[in-house]
């Protein structure tokens, strides 16, 4: 599963009797109308433009949760999207008593339903307007040349933020976005919703049916929806949770269609993808492939053992732990999906052979020579610059990651050396726009913050650490602690074993409270503090401080050479390109169809309920539910519902289709020509995850549920028949 | 992998266009010519009684190893097979410094053949007879009526030791066989060659490829394929092992087609079937799926933790387990596929529909009543009878299975009783005839005997005796080890543990000399012994004797009671029906096709070399060898090889076909229209193996390996194209 910041969908070029290959493209609300000719040659009948109107009908049902997407389906703010995007609600709101992880939840009320906690939010995107001559135009010189790269940096800085609060002032959420490597920048204006509430979430035994050895894989059988409601104040404007706040009316909804999606159907999936890589250098890419996502993968591997460990036999760190692995696990098994078709795919040597093409293209004729001839030698060596310190930076940022107290006492004492600031010269990350979701951050920390996880994960690191050349060493770590180079493994596990302990023996950060106060200390105060937390970050910070100067000196740099790259990529081949992929709304097309993925096997397009039946065992991650099992049974007895599907002779769960999505598209909606909603994106099979970075036409599938499956769920086997009801559907 | 004693083929019905299901049926060589019409109707053009006569082509050249199948394929008596039938070779010549178990091994001359060891042997069927009547016909009666069980039983296995003796006095191996239940009787003459030769076996790498992971699955990779030579006499005779001995020249040899099987071609298959169980009644297959299967399947678990335990970082003992091991993963994965056929498959609810109609058949005309009537009720009165003690049961016969020595000790004290006794009077087991093979076990015990491995197996089983109830114990070794019911676990386990030290640290049973030397002693001797294994044989001896009495009783009752329901199922039926497999010469038909067989996805008939490569991480069990990925490599890069196929655009590897085969067909002959072998029989998907007790004709797939990846390998990979030569190949 778990297109968790994901995927989009690609325009097709089909002849009369054979599919054509998926075309790839994560399109841009705004491109749809260019894109009429082939949305026309595929049989889409509708007006394109649609869906270049946010605020019109569909798009404007069509929001994003921060990492997932979804879409409003009823008139009163029900929203439908994966269940593995609502594990943080089933999380806040589970106590080792009331499992919701396990045991999912229907509200049979409204009053019922249970507010998701802090940080969680619905976006709804309702401007867009391309703001690049605001950003990188018009740029001031140093001296009749243009500004150093650390300078440059500075002036994007402020430009963004600047635009950032004019636009804030409507109220809306913004965020100023790079698009094509930064060759264009678009404003984006988003209404935040803060009360979001769980409806409904299926049992793990059909919401997570298959679980991680079904995730990423074909034949899939996972009932992977869940139903929120957006709340807001009684003016009908967002507003803090409060009890009696109401639902929110939605201006567009969609209508979900009972009867789902079918081999061969045209489909459009609307969403917000995460992030895509497809206009990396070579070299880039080959240094993920050499590096990058062999280390990743093998840190997840043990980062999941040492959780494995450490929550064993305790339901509680469980719970803590739980959507931490799995968020590792799932990272994990796309990470290798990417390695191996990286590799064996070919797609790392057809990135290769693609830029070979652009170089002689470029060196073909001295303007191009004059023009681009610059760019990657300067790429390469800021590669090689950045390639020197990788191993001790990654451990230094793992730091951070492992441990929620350490992260949480940087933060604070970030925040205080900003708070003196004019706002407009903050830091952006700690701008006060940031504050509340940085307090809500520090609440919903008490969720997943246990003493066991922090140590043995900042165990792991710091004996990471530990081991670093002389040279490349996290200098203030090794003060602290006692670390040196070369120091034996034995030696370094006892020191480490000794801080650690009387770290979390002394530290009073465990405690809600005291990590909230941290928020309205000064700097000053902070750094008065005598707990070891606090005084870890704080030794840790200049080292912190300085890679970040370091970091904006590239970023500046890469704002120069990268435009120009994807200027040089834009001339060679011409004609409508998608950008990569950016957290923003985009839609793609395609088709419900199977694939020759794998040899000796065919994928099918669609899974039916039989499938949940045959992987059936009764344990772990292919527990169906006896309520299914019994709906199951009733129907084989001859018990009619809308939701069989005559062909199949079966209720459809899952299917295929060849739009090109990525993370962040969990939770699409999936759409027919009438702009009904027939299911929902989850997923993409395993040989589809390189296509992150350069996108495999041939093999490329995205896993949807079927809407029927959905419904068929809802109203025979978990009781949601009053949900079905408030959706429209008889 | 591994239909070592396994499988047969069916006859088709094809229509013009649409390909009609697999018919059941693994069928006697004679049967064939009065399946003529059926041949011609799926589109057989040659002449259905060249089958019949077994010492003709292409029969003649099909042989059996005793439990797998195998051919000629040169006028040198070279013999291929699968690679997992020639494991016992590899084990007995390897050592830990020549794992050929791992590496294989290739003989460039006659010279590097290396003998298999004591035990190995090739029959060749030279010809069948029905003997029915010399068996069951004319039977004494007992004051006018029919003799009770027990002297029944006596009557047969007489009848049955002097037609084996009378047959082999020509020089064969006889087998009088059971067909239909013991409605008929066969007495099938083979021919024996004992000294057999390694000859060539590709690495684990190819011959293994996927391991205990790909067993029983599809889409499959595997190059299960080896060669042996039979040697004989100088006068052409079989003869014992003897370096001089020639090569053998068969009568007849198949010919080895470079074309391979392609989707629809007819396919023949013809080999030795172990066993299936598709007479068996109703109460019997659901007391398999209840109590047999399960039992079976968590003995086999606990069991292979045990030997990985024991093995772990201990390179001799794990050759010494490795068969062992790959024996019991193979059936464990196999009675799992059954137990879910049987269950989910729904075979175990057809197979009491089938029943019930045969029960409602019998009950429709008086005169039935009174032929069966009197059937199922006396067969469910034996069952209830043996199901009271079976877990005793089981567990005592597991006691020789699970220790060699013990199992030893018994063969030579039950050899040393018989053989005062003429040689007619004797257990069929212990009759001059068996005295060889007794001895080449002893022999080759010393390749897989380690006192870890014995005492860690009895310790496991002696475990589950001291834990039967009262009532049903094995009172001998309770009185020995000084268990009895109700006894603390922690209380029998160190008693268990204190006897098995006592035992294994004084027995002189583990060494060779003195085990072989057992085998010339008498009961008396043996009896005298100061050995504890002995004594521990001695002790259950008169509990076996007894279980073997009252299972003689069983068989008597049987022979009575099993024909007289087969005759009952052929009169409802009619028709031209296969008996069950039982080890002996059978010919199935069929074709190479795929299969819709899981929800959600299609296996297609053929798989490539691609999938090799796409399997491999040069890790475990998809760790293909580095001259196989430098021949894909030149493949790749424009190397032209006959064994390449343009529709697939690759060299093809294994292929389905819906023939009916069970365990023991490994190794088969698979043979085209004009009798050539085009490829080796060698496993069935995991969704055939319930076909053992009720074919299902949908799902029914065995899985081979096309001769064009065994020339592809012998050619370009391995350099065994001396052998290619051999087979006549240019």
């Amino acid at each position: 599963m778990k297109k968790t910041s994901l995927f989009t969908l690609a325009a097709l070029a089909l002849s009369a009797s054979t599919l054509a290959r998926a075309d790839e493209g994560m399109w841009m609300p705004q491109q749809i109308p260019d894109l009429a000719p082939r949305l026309r040659e595929i049989g889409y009948s509708g007006d394109p433009k649609i869906f270049a109107d946010l605020t019109g009908h569909p798009m404007g049902a069509i929001v994003s949760l921060g990492g997932c997407s979804a879409s409003f389906v009823s008139p009163d703010g029900l929203i439908v999207t994966n269940h593995h995007c609502v594990q943080g609600s089933l999380q806040y709101n589970s106590t080792p008593e009331r499992n919701l992880i396990e045991n999912g939840y229907l509200a049979r009320t409204r009053d019922e339903e249970l507010w998701n906690g802090p940080g969680s939010r619905v976006f709804v995107t309702v401007s867009v307007r391309e703001v690049t001559d605001l950003v990188t135009g018009n740029m001031p010189k140093k001296k009749g040349k243009e500004l150093p790269p650390r300078e440059r940096y500075d002036v994007l800085e402020r430009r963004i933020k600047d635009l950032t609060a004019a636009c804030e002032k409507s109220g809306l959420r913004c965020n100023i976005q790079s698009f094509f490597e930064g060759l264009k920048y678009f404003e984006l204006g988003l209404m935040e919703i803060n009360d979001v509430r769980l409806v409904y979430a299926p049992p793990a035994g059909i919401g997570n049916y298959g679980g991680e050895t079904d995730n990423w894989q074909w034949p899939r059988h996972t009932g992977d929806f869940s139903f929120y409601r957006a709340y807001v104040g009684k003016d009908g404007k967002p507003a803090p949770y409060a009890k009696d706040n109401v639902p929110y009316k939605p201006k567009h909804f969609l209508k979900v269609s009972a009867a789902g999606a079918n081999p061969g159907d045209l489909i459009l999936v609307a969403g917000y993808p995460g992030r895509t890589f497809r206009h990396e250098t070579f070299a880039e890419v080959k240094e993920r492939t050499e590096w990058t996502l062999p280390r990743g993968i093998a840190r997840s591997k043990e980062t999941l053992a040492i959780l494995d460990e450490v929550t064993r036999n305790n339901k509680e760190l469980e719970i803590k732990a739980e959507p931490r692995k799995r968020g590792l696990n799932n990272g994990l098994t796309k990470n290798q999906g990417v390695l191996q078709g990286l590799i064996k795919g070919g797609l790392l040597a057809e990135k290769e052979a693609r830029e070979k093409a652009l170089l002689d293209w470029i060196a073909a004729e001295p303007g191009r020579k004059t023009q681009y001839g610059d760019i990657f030698p300067a790429l390469s060596a800021m590669q090689a610059e950045q390639e020197k310190t990788r191993e001790r930076d990654s451990t230094f940022y793992a730091l951070y990651r492992s441990a929620e107290l350490l992260n949480a006492a940087d933060d604070a004492y970030r925040l205080a050396l900003e708070k003196p600031k004019k706002d407009a010269d903050r830091d952006p990350a700690y701008q006060e726009r940031n504050w509340k979701r940085l307090r809500e951050r520090f609440e919903r920390m008490q969720k997943s913050y246990a003493p066991e996880l922090d140590k043995a994960l900042l165990r792991y690191i710091m004996m990471e650490g530990a081991g670093l050349p002389a040279g490349v060493r996290i200098d203030p770590l090794d003060k602290l602690v006692g670390l040196s180079a070369g120091l034996a493994k034995e030696e370094a596990r006892k020191k480490i074993d000794a801080f650690l302990e009387a770290t979390y023996s002394k530290t009073s950060l465990g405690k809600p409270e005291v990590r909230l106060a941290l928020l309205e200390k000064s700097a000053a105060e902070i750094a008065k503090m005598d707990d070891p937390v606090v005084k870890l970050a704080l030794a840790l910070h200049p080292m912190a401080e300085a890679l970040r100067e370091k970091e904006k000196e590239r970023v500046g740099q890469r704002s120069i050479l990268r435009p120009r790259h994807m200027q040089a990529l834009l001339a060679k081949e011409g004609g409508l390109v998608a950008p990569d992929a950016n957290s923003t709304l985009r839609v793609t097309f395609g088709r419900v169809m199977g694939v020759d993925s794998k040899d000796g096997i065919t994928f099918k397009p669609q899974t039916t309920l039989q499938g949940v039946l045959d992987k059936h065992t009764g344990k772990d991650e292919f527990d169906a539910t006896q309520k299914l099992l019994d709906a199951a049974k009733a129907l084989r007895a001859g018990k009619k519902t809308p939701y069989f599907d005559a062909r199949l002779k079966d209720v459809p769960v899952n299917f295929l289709s060849d739009v090109d999505t990525t993370g962040g598209n969990s939770g699409s909606a999936v759409l027919n020509q009438k702009g009904e909603l027939i299911g929902l994106l989850f997923d993409g099979t395993y040989e589809t995850v390189a296509s992150d970075f350069l996108f495999d036409k041939k093999k490329t599938r995205s896993i949807q549920v079927d809407s029927r499956y959905m419904l068929w769920v809802m109203t025979e086997v978990d009781g949601a028949r009053h949900l079905v009801e408030e959706m429209g559907i008889k």
